[in-house]
């Protein structure tokens, strides 16, 4: 089975170098010379320092010459670039190749995940998505970690495993394309407010229950949206939410920390010369999750801190003060 | 609602502690001298230090004085003497009263849980639990937090909330007893397994999979007992296992840190000077899931690291080189 990794990002050449030890494995790279790095001295310095790959992980810069001969297809480009990079390599797809996303984003404008994006460009190709707690670095380092590749047809998940296992790596299978992508898009703005918690002085109590209702939010939403509320308590849900929460490399959580402090959320952004994905995310997700008549009281608090000039302390009063109910209330589909 | 709280343990003594801001509450202390210090000094410091107690709160150490006048009967003794205090008791409960246990763990030998110790002594009262990501100190500090009451009936559960609501203290019901008794006496285990990783080096990312695939055994294993899946990604078994795993307080997970670090189980529960729940309910739990058909991998490991002198290097090297399959397989009822 060839192997394609469109993005040489951190995450996408980790996948890559996972894939070249399964099979002969092609990872693109934008750049010119990140791919040359990537074939001559088997690092790539820019997007995952001090990490020396494997001599098989080949490499280049043209898209087509990528996947031309490609079984399996593997979207590595962040949720803005990735329709536009996709549109550009699907005349080069064989037929049937399955691909699979690494995204966690939702599309801008249109709301949309990326398997549907994937749809929408190649409607007769399998799509689906690898996801979990996976930070790059200790994925790369050898560390125990597991994952999930969610496909519709569990025919191709079970043939896609072996491609993205490795000894310290298990990959698990779902038919849940929804939730698991929607647990990965999302969980960015539960990793604010658990920041945020933490950033008011609070204990891992506060951050566990925060955590905890947090998710219940979500898998409301991702019930609404068709997704298996089983899903986000496995790998792609609490998984992911509980390592990026616990992560103090983990830019959202940074960012809700600075905001519990009673920092702006202009002066953080601008000190951290980047945007965290979940300042943007809780936007989309309260509006999601009002056309679909979803509660989501924690984002709602979130976007209002990150958006509406709200203090932390003001929105964490905001959450204590609701009526409690059932537990799993809006979980059960 | 007239409350009596039988154990003034650090939970017992916070719960009588919320409980007295919403109704007459009377304390139940084994030790007379603990009694007369929460009603003269308004403290407890043998088991809650540097915590001022409200000064409504009653206690006494005569049993049937706590709980003649009660509606509400709240057990906070350890499952290992849960029995025989309620034994005493319960000629002295009026009737229909409500039990609530706050005991996370099993009976020893019977393995029952403590609803159903219950049930055997006072058939006739509805018997449910308070559970949740809660340790003492940081509810008493008031801290944020959130917790579930079970009871098979909701409208007691609807009645029972108030009684132990705070402004920081949210109180969520659901029905699923089973569920929550099995998630907060069997975390243990797993809040052993993540300390392990920790003490053997590795990050954030294998501690979210190790507590997610321990939530997904025990989810296992609570489905095959009849409880609810959802109730396991719920405060009574995400939150509470989080808050646990990630608490440098909990004695289970310090246990687990330390037989990551290569020591023995011997030495460390000697240094300790106590004993970790996890280290004895890992071998009742493994025993529970052989006679259920039941698969659990990471518990396994656990007994065998803590009772047959396995490394927790070996052990971890066995939960790598299983066969991985579906996520949710065997979680869905």
């Amino acid at each position: 089975m060839r192997v394609a990794v469109i993005g040489a990002g951190s995450w996408g050449t980790t996948v890559a170098a996972i894939a070249s030890q399964n099979g002969p494995t092609t990872l693109w790279a934008r750049r010119g010379d990140v791919a040359a790095e990537v074939n001559e001295q088997h690092t790539n310095e820019t997007y995952l320092p001090e990490a020396p790959l494997p001599a098989e992980l080949r490499a280049t810069a043209e898209l087509d010459e990528a996947v031309h001969d490609a079984d399996v297809v593997v979207m590595a480009v962040p949720s803005h670039g990735f329709r536009d990079v996709l549109a550009e390599a699907a005349p080069h797809i064989r037929p049937w190749v399955p691909v699979v996303s690494l995204s966690k984003g939702l599309e801008q404008g249109s709301g949309k995940r990326m398997s549907q994006v994937v749809n929408d460009l190649l409607p007769e190709h399998p799509a689906g998505v690898l996801t979990g707690p996976n930070l790059a670095k200790e994925i790369m380092a050898g560390q125990p970690a597991a994952s999930v590749v969610a496909m519709a047809d569990d025919r191709i998940a079970d043939g896609l495993q072996p491609v993205f296992a490795a000894p310290a790596f298990r990959v698990y299978t779902n038919l849940d394309i929804v939730g698991c992508e929607v647990a990965g898009a999302l969980k960015n703005v539960m990793a604010i407010a658990a920041g945020m918690a933490f950033g008011m002085g609070f204990g891992d109590n506060t951050k566990a229950t925060l955590m905890t209702r947090g998710l219940a939010e979500l898998t409301r939403l991702g019930v609404a949206m068709g997704g298996d509320p089983l899903t986000f308590s496995g790998l792609a849900g609490m998984g992911d939410l509980v390592a990026t929460c616990m992560s103090s490399h983990s830019r959202n959580h940074r960012v809700g920390l600075e905001l519990g402090r009673g920092r702006s959320v202009e002066e953080i952004v601008s000190e951290m010369n980047m945007v965290a994905e979940g300042v943007k995310t809780s936007r989309v997700v309260c509006e999601l999750a009002r056309s679909l008549g979803v509660e989501m009281p924690i984002a709602e608090q979130v976007d209002a801190v990150c958006h509406q000039g709200v203090s932390a302390q003001d929105a964490l009063l905001a959450l204590m003060t609701r009526p409690s109910r059932s537990e799993i209330h809006g979980i059960r589909p």
